[in-house]
């Protein structure tokens, strides 16, 4: 078998040629000589990268209008992109996963750090869910699912198009079914002991967030006997592994009632209905609400969605972090727990540390810090691109 | 009962009053009016906080001779220092362990973070050891001790005067026994389901960290059917955690002959005797000859003592964390786990996950970064004090 003959692309003298040979997975657009020859690449097309003296650097996958024009592929030119390398990488991820995990419940694919850039496949027993958020991905998507349900033995593999990404790389945003039978109901998954409803298919699309797990498993310990109250809770990720880990009393809140519908169905498929509550709204004036009617839980958890997704968001992204501890805080019983999380990529550990204690010091509590945990390892990051690491769990004792 | 009449000290115009209020719990010899009376105070003594400006600010513990002059211990001026006080404190210590932990094998009270200026208590089961690394807790020790007895119902206290600390403070270094009588045979101690021989009182000391305990833990869930190095064991850290994980073979290598006795002693313990091996000799000796006889380890663990303890240390620190990369990564089976550990206080995440990335690049192999620990929740950290968070943990998969 000989090597296929793929095109070459070109870095421009000014490209930062070091930092992609020291592992950065991305060239963008600037530092790429982008001639006509170039540009006419088909997104996705498989190219050979040199640097300006014409040394290959490795194989890449190209969309050369996006703004990252080109994603890290192989350091090995001789390298054939095709189902096998794909075969490759897969069982090398899923290696991982198997040892870390007693069940098929995680994140098998996570971009970059695993090999495939712009690349989610969640897994959910025998059904896995992928994103091909980048170009060349998307072009080798039959082979792809080809090589994943042959790894894994799934039975059935969606496509889901909805990111942001997708659109970022030009490409459209139609979901579809590339094996098997889509679900016709949401799926129980197991985590932590606690049992959550994703509903991969249905009208809302809640999905589910393994990020967090050892998190909510951090939480779990602290749960014995203690009431929790748990907002933006979503599907329900920390009240339902507070009340598999004995909590007497689990309230979620959340702004979307579907969402709250599955975390109540995970409670009463845990046998624990009878602890469970829900509570449709808007977060703050819940956690307002809740401060007047003199609430107290042993712990409260606030994991809101990204308030500082990118940089021009940052300031306003703290004040609401510190908002969400100040409105938390007050709620909390003397010794009690404050788990408090972000998600957003441009608020690092030190600047949502400090905004969470200006938070609780406005509430006139103190406060311990615990834990710091981040996402779980089936999420790993590639240490080149520090934007990987956007996960962020403290929990407090105040 | 009415409230002690404590004396009082006061802090010059140019202290930093405001970090102390929002929390900071030193100060500075610089920071305080040290006229005749202060400086007459005797260590220990406790005394009121006051502004410039005479506003009282809290109750402070002296050691007027010392570079932190002044210890924070209670914001109430109205507190009264003693045994209840004591006895308030340790309480909700215990309750946050007791929620924490099945067993009673933790660290008791880490210092500021649990409201006892530096004061360490480690719990090995009915055994507590206590340094009392600062002069307040010294004049308090007999209160302190019963005050602990009451509170955990054990029943031998034994004092370590050995650290740095008590020099500083101006203290001796003569060890005690506190109450009951010191064990003449090192004591089991179970975590993570391995079984660790911890020498408190013997003529080496090695004693036991709690701290590596969620570390540990994660690291073992990768040990199944795993060969493993462990270099910087001391009483087998991690090696006896990825034996309780499943682990094929562990490799201990210390420098201490007597921590690796104790190693061995606990795998023997565990039934794990024939899986156990251990090597003495300098590490950096011991990891170049093992790379020259050519083994290869599923998962190689360094966790060597603090190379960048200060600030002056740094630079020469970060080139020894680099070298332990460096020497480490080549005997990591592809696709194998490298843990690197550093509880240097001088050395931020940042910059010791750089030197370990420059390591593994210089050993020609690349990482995906699957997990950051820190140390475990009976460690906790004091906000406001940043040299509290000295211990990271990284998981690589090459």
């Amino acid at each position: 078998m000989t090597a296929p003959s793929y095109p070459v692309v070109r870095l421009t003298p000014k490209a930062n040629a070091r930092a992609i040979r020291r592992g950065f997975p991305w060239v963008y657009s600037n530092e790429l000589v982008l001639d006509r020859r170039t540009k006419g690449l088909a997104p996705g097309t498989v190219a050979v990268l040199e640097d300006a003296e014409r040394t290959p650097i490795g194989l890449v996958g190209m969309t050369p209008a996006s703004k990252i024009a080109a994603r890290m592929l192989d350091r090995d030119t001789d390298a054939e992109i095709g189902k096998d390398w794909l075969t490759a990488r897969l069982s090398k991820a899923l290696s991982l996963r198997e040892r870390l995990f007693d069940a098929p419940y995680y994140r098998l694919v996570h971009a970059e750090a695993d090999g495939f850039p712009g690349v989610i496949i969640d897994r959910f027993g025998d059904t896995c869910v992928i994103q091909p958020n980048a170009a060349w991905a998307e072009a080798l998507l039959p082979q792809l699912a080809e090589a994943l349900a042959e790894v894994t033995g799934i039975t059935t593999i969606l496509k889901n198009a909805g990111s942001r990404g997708r659109q970022l790389e030009g490409l459209d945003d139609e979901n579809a079914i590339l094996l098997g039978t889509a679900p016709d109901a949401p799926l129980p998954v197991e985590m932590n002991g606690a049992t959550y409803m994703a509903d991969l298919t249905g009208g809302q699309k809640t999905g589910l967030f393994y990020d967090q797990r050892p998190n909510h498993a951090f939480a779990a310990r602290l749960a014995e006997g203690q009431d929790v109250l748990d907002v933006f809770s979503h599907v329900g990720g920390f009240a339902l592994a507070a009340l598999a880990g004995g909590a007497a009393s689990a309230l979620s809140v959340d702004g979307s009632a579907p969402a709250l519908a599955l975390a109540a169905q995970g409670a009463e498929r845990m046998g624990a209905a009878d602890r469970f509550d829900a509570r449709q709204g808007d977060a703050f004036d819940v956690l307002g609400a809740l401060g007047e009617e003199g609430r107290r839980f042993g712990i409260v958890i606030c994991d809101p969605p990204a308030f500082a997704p990118a940089k021009p968001a940052l300031e306003a992204g703290l004040r609401a972090y510190e908002k969400t501890a100040r409105l938390a805080a007050p709620l909390v019983d003397e010794g009690g727990y404050l788990v408090l999380c972000s998600c957003s990529h441009a608020a690092d550990l030190s600047s949502f540390t400090g905004a969470c204690l200006r938070g609780i010091g406005r509430a006139g509590r103190r406060a311990q810090l615990l834990y710091t945990g981040g996402a779980g390892p089936d999420h790993p990051l590639m240490p080149q691109l520090a934007e990987s690491g956007y996960l962020k769990a403290l929990v407090f004792r105040l």
